[in-house]
């Protein structure tokens, strides 16, 4: 299937886990009603505040609540979700995960967020995640009926060899729930998820929560869809709303051809090197 | 020493050899008078039309007159130059090279573009290098007594694997002469500099021909340096110019540390999967 439609649900997050989960249910449902998608995409901690000190406490195991409404939510409207990320608990840790369920409702594939934003920028933002999360080691490649899509988690993006190494593996769309800030956002959101798209000729899907000045992390908001040369196809605003676009994968194939960036890498150079990233 | 500046001349290339090479000069000696340069940037084939039918006669070994005036004026302005690129003869092939002199005239690194611009896009550019250059195979850092440069070609800073080579390398500036042109330009060059400066933490140097509706391709311009958080420093228009901006290692060093994603990067990742870009 050459042509299909993803969704960001550009939600607005509180700090109650109830009216989180149903108000991406709701949005869920409109953007399959209203915008026909065949994929939807939540962000980045849509279940919980983006802060440390709440994490535990809202971290569910990979049956508990949160999965078992996307799981139903999935399989009744037939539609696939990436469910954004939400902490999640196991063995005595806790990621930050996105698990992604297929239109019958069965997970088939669990992202745990790789690069933990630890930060600490004069005059901007101080995040440390890696004060109450484990790292994921893993990259997540999800086949679908449509594509295969690459997953990953706000700042793993920051990280170019990881978004090449999902393409090199197949992926025609990489997701990424990120939640930017009022610091990292205006100053690199747009030219980021840009050259993500432009460099690996996929189409790149940013899932932000909106933005909530009441909240203690304010995310950026400005959810976007690129298609492969680089130019937006859906873009929201920092307000909440559902943002629809189609995804042509042969317009992939015709990029790809025309500006051949993933066959022209210099295997010589590389393989001399040996680089291990 | 960590302040010190760097330039870039914006020179409009012609097809007169003898012309461009004197242009070069005068800008070059213009930069170190009125701009207090310590480092200066030449476009990518300065000395040549951007034309693989023309690359063959134009070409020059290492010690052609090219390399000899760029070797005299550096060592007489006491001035590092990073000599753009030219058609470089030798062992029966032809490379896109820029070679590097320190300030005493000694050739001190010799880039040949690793990745050949073979490209084909509808409504747009085509161009095919590998109709009669050779690839060069190696990454190319050079120690000056300011900082290590690293140094590509144009459509090298396409692959966002050797940009992160050169930094983990210890580069702490790189530098690209590049012709972009009217088709890649406005779509691309922007946000693409932009965020090899941001991912890599390093200032970004990007070094264009001015543009020059006559020629046969037709060049983007706007020449510009960057800081390690992506802001523009320096920047021309699409006219010829000089452009000058004051690098601070200090800035890095901050930059690293506020968001030190060169120390994030997953080695567990990386190690295990063993990627070979």
């Amino acid at each position: 299937m050459s042509l299909f439609n993803i969704a960001v649900c550009q939600m607005k997050v509180t700090d109650s886990k109830k009216d989180n989960i149903s108000r991406a249910t709701k949005m869920i449902g409109e953007a399959v009603r209203n915008n026909k998608a065949n994929i939807i995409v939540l962000p980045e901690m849509f279940n919980c505040p983006y802060d440390t000190r709440v994490m535990t406490e809202y971290a569910e195991e990979y049956n508990g609540e949160t999965c078992e409404t996307l799981s139903s939510v999935a399989k009744e409207l037939d539609v696939y979700i990436v469910g954004g990320s939400i902490p999640e608990k196991c063995d005595g840790k806790i990621y930050n995960t996105s698990f992604i369920f297929d239109n019958k409702g069965r997970i088939i594939g669990r992202h745990r967020k790789v690069h933990l934003f630890d930060v600490d920028i004069e005059n901007g933002i101080k995040f440390k995640e890696s004060d109450v999360l484990s790292p994921g080691d893993e990259l997540t490649i999800v086949e679908t009926k449509y594509c295969k899509i690459g997953v990953g988690i706000c700042y793993d993006m920051r990280f170019p060899e990881m978004m090449r190494a999902m393409a090199l593996s197949g992926a025609d769309v990489i997701v990424v729930p990120a939640a930017f800030n009022m610091t990292t956002g205006p100053a690199h959101w747009d030219s980021l998820i840009k050259i993500r798209a432009v460099d690996n000729q996929v189409y790149f899907v940013a899932a932000s929560p909106a933005r909530n000045l009441e909240a203690n992390y304010v995310a950026y908001g400005y959810s976007s869809i690129l298609n492969p040369w680089g130019q937006p196809i859906g873009q929201a605003t920092e307000q909440e709303g559902i943002i629809c676009s189609t995804i042509d994968l042969e317009y992939i194939r015709k990029i790809r051809e025309e500006l051949p960036l993933l066959k022209n890498q210099s295997k010589i150079l590389y393989n001399q090197r040996g680089d291990e990233f």
